[in-house]
């Protein structure tokens, strides 16, 4: 393979890049300066090296503690799933504790247990928490992990919540999937 | 901006990157292998060293003189705009000549000229060559330059040919743009 072929094989690594894709980024790359693709090249190997979980969160960070973790409370704590979804968090700029990464679900179905997510990891942060908001996705893993812990940490005397849910903000109720809309009706709030 | 933020910045250079899909681009080098990560930033920095113009055709290529110039006869040039046009071409396995890739297009309002566009090196081809196929792009520039070219060639008594133009392959006679179809109509063949 030449040294064209394999970048574009390698771009073709990258989630929902295909064939097509992948050799129009590599065709990209070749016109670059030198310089740019030099950063390109030392970002990815640098990422790699500099970058991993927060010994508290679960978060990346290129520090033993993330920035989060060390700066704002730990009295409220919100599960997420991966990474990203601390990303979209933090750019709702809605909450201000820390966070908890489980880095994925409990799923019977693709053999993933409680004891394959960071869980027990929550449970020994949990002295001096007041409350746990639980922040997975709103389908059936999501679901059954967020019940699972708060059937786990109930009995301790903290507050457990969910995410609410309902139809989004912005969308429009006649394409609003019926489970969705069903969601909305049962929660509905008094005004 | 930490070493995630970097690279998400690197990937949105890459063309039709937006932010959102670099950021999940960098996730997923996270996500990744040492090795594989590794292999990736190795091949972004190989295809800058290795690869270059071929000195006759000016396709890409990792030799002083590319593969298709080495091998296949060359007494017809189909000429082409980029490189990424000869990986098409060549993927249709109809044309068993040489290429001459120009780099571009004369463009009067993009300020290039006939002399930015490698048409002196194609002059200079031309030597014991029968045809030259014109296979720029069926657009305003394309056809400007195509015709700027056949009015140097044609007389020094070389056949000159443009790729033909009508509606696509398999598709829709009723979502064809009405120039493509007049087009088609002009350049219509007979039983």
């Amino acid at each position: 393979m030449n040294s064209l072929d394999r970048l574009a094989h390698e771009f073709a690594k990258l989630p929902g890049v295909g064939a097509k894709t992948a050799m129009r980024y590599a065709y990209a790359v070749i016109g670059m300066s030198a310089e740019d693709a030099a950063d390109f090249s030392r970002a990815i190997s640098d990422v790699k090296e500099k970058v991993h979980y927060c010994r508290e969160c679960g978060n990346f960070t290129e520090d033993d503690v993330c920035e989060i973790c060390r700066e704002r409370p730990s009295d409220v704590i919100c599960v997420v799933t991966y990474p990203k979804d601390v990303a979209a968090m933090e750019k709702a700029h809605s909450f201000g504790g820390v966070y908890h990464v489980l880095h994925g679900t409990i799923s019977p179905l693709g053999g993933r247990g409680a004891d394959d997510i960071r869980i027990k990891e929550l449970l020994a942060r949990l002295s001096g928490v007041k409350e746990v908001i639980l922040a997975t996705n709103p389908d059936v893993e999501g679901e059954a992990t967020a019940m699972y812990i708060a059937a786990l940490i109930k009995p301790l005397g903290i507050k457990v919540s969910r995410i609410a849910q309902g139809v989004s903000l912005g969308s429009d109720i006649e394409y609003a999937d019926s489970v969705t809309l069903s969601r909305a009706i049962e929660s509905r709030v008094m005004l």
